[in-house]
């Protein structure tokens, strides 16, 4: 089943201690539908100048990614420049050229409006609210955002993530969101505004899986995958959501067992993300060799195996 | 079966930010003890001075912990004073005062030298050494150790590890003492000295086992236990270890599937010792709050089983 996309794309600067490059391809919308075309038929709807590379615009069609909601306009790409320090944490932007992406506004195609699977990746949350108003019934609507718009459209962002099914966020920005600094009453509180559940990326910690369960919370925690050489961790986040939806995309299996394997997916394909610059790392990743890395960690996280009850408790469908 | 432990015994200063304490029971010793003789019985080596207050000496009996191993002498027990940040990660060494500590060599009872399951708790290698060269043939032993004896007694610290089964560090220490930046590079340099296994306290990070396996490692993650309140994080690491080895103690059982299950048990133990100043959370604490963490703990990190195949290679010993 296929996964509409809404979300930037960039041309990028990124320094990190390991070397920097300029111009590459960058947004949230190049990271996320790279590996998510690997899960599933891709429609992606974003804005580029008239200065975007042919050979970007190849690429994409070379993984059979539906193109007719990307608007190309006269002017040029966004660009964004970051940097990163030794611990390669949160980046620091060094410029943000916002170009095309200024004036953009979403147009779903006709075709797409009926996709079930729905990205919403990080962007204005009043464009956020605007795709969803074009989607008809969406089976599974997923929500990236970032602190920019927690601080300037507080009560946009509110009300989109009270529209859709999972929201995305990292630690910081649960605290941030939320007023809390107990990241578990941080998930309650952004959980009351109507979710089913939220995920938050902890990095090189891994990520837990908070699900509304009537008056609690079922938590589910997993580590990061090791790696031993990160080079750039740009684009982690956006290639998280993608091994999440993608899994659930492809297997259209809604259990809480589903988005726990969708969450493992989420890690596993961000650890892929930040072993080089840009989408380098992820071009030549295959489906299989993301399964080969699944069944490594399932063997490196198993203790103890549940009982058929709970194996049971795990397969219920959380939403319709 | 029994569980024997040589470490120390102090009484401590601690400040945190949420309070401070001072003249409370400390050292590896009370921590291990506190937490190993719910598993299992347990035969305590270490020196007190006549300073020692007689209700701490009470309450070692009231858990039936076998104290003809301690060494009571005249002067005064070892003193440390320390101090965390708001990180709450490594404290800060304010004071140490070695006293009785400083002319300790440990006598290892007649009735204890044929306790299968032996604890090596942090003190100067050598001394380590010299307990072993006590001990008849034990079945597991576990050796703990830190920056200071890594740095002035590297040659007797690599020496003891050599005879020892099992050895626990934090993610520094195994960075210091192998000299490599990557964890899994300075992991392999540890098991080249003799070692089976190698276990990576990681605090709130979880922990990480890796046995060594022919020319390969075979590596386990675990997440830690979340804790809402942590207060004070002394002790953490040594009812880390009393939490692994008392289970393998209760079980007998040095599967490789045993050692994972020991190393959850680990961390969920230390997830209690940080809530509270001293021992003072584990007071309390029975064998079945831990198992009913741990039951709560299977399910927050269950997501795929293994297949029957590989449960069975994770239940074959380790070593006789």
């Amino acid at each position: 089943m296929g996964i509409l996309v809404v979300g930037s794309i960039a041309l990028d600067r990124v320094e990190t201690p390991f070397g920097s490059r300029e111009e590459v391809l960058g947004g949230s919308c190049p990271y996320f539908v790279v590996v998510a075309s690997l899960y599933a038929p891709v429609y992606m709807v974003s804005v580029v100048g008239t200065d975007f590379p042919q050979a970007h615009l190849d690429f994409f069609r070379s993984r059979k990614i539906d193109l007719r909601g990307l608007q190309v306009v006269p002017g040029k790409t966004l660009r964004w420049a970051g940097r990163y320090g030794h611990d390669l944490a949160d980046a620091e932007t060094l410029a943000t050229e916002l170009n095309v992406l200024g004036d953009f506004h979403p147009i779903i195609p006709d075709d797409f409006r009926h996709v079930p699977y729905v990205f919403l990746a990080n962007i204005d949350p009043d464009l956020q609210i605007e795709i969803l108003s074009q989607m008809q019934a969406p089976r599974l609507v997923v929500l990236d955002s970032m602190n920019y718009w927690m601080i300037h459209k507080r009560d946009s962002l509110q009300k989109a993530i009270s529209r859709v099914h999972v929201v995305l966020l990292n630690e910081s920005e649960v605290r941030l969101f939320s007023g809390e600094s107990n990241i578990i009453a941080g998930a309650r509180a952004i959980l009351s505004l109507g979710p089913k559940a939220l995920v938050i990326k902890r990095g090189e910690h891994g990520a837990m899986l908070l699900i509304s369960q009537g008056q609690g919370i079922d938590l589910f925690m997993v580590p990061a995958f090791p790696v031993e050489n990160v080079v750039d961790p740009t684009g982690a986040g956006d290639t998280f959501a993608a091994g999440f939806m993608g899994y659930l995309a492809k297997t259209g299996d809604l259990s809480m067992a589903s988005l726990r394997r969708a969450v493992v997916h989420g890690t596993l394909v961000a650890s892929f993300t930040v072993q080089d610059f840009s989408i380098d790392r992820l071009r030549p990743l295959t489906l299989a060799d993301i399964e080969a890395c699944y069944s490594t960690f399932r063997w490196m996280t198993h203790f103890e195996p549940l009982s058929d009850l709970e194996v049971n408790r795990l397969s219920r469908p959380i939403w319709a």
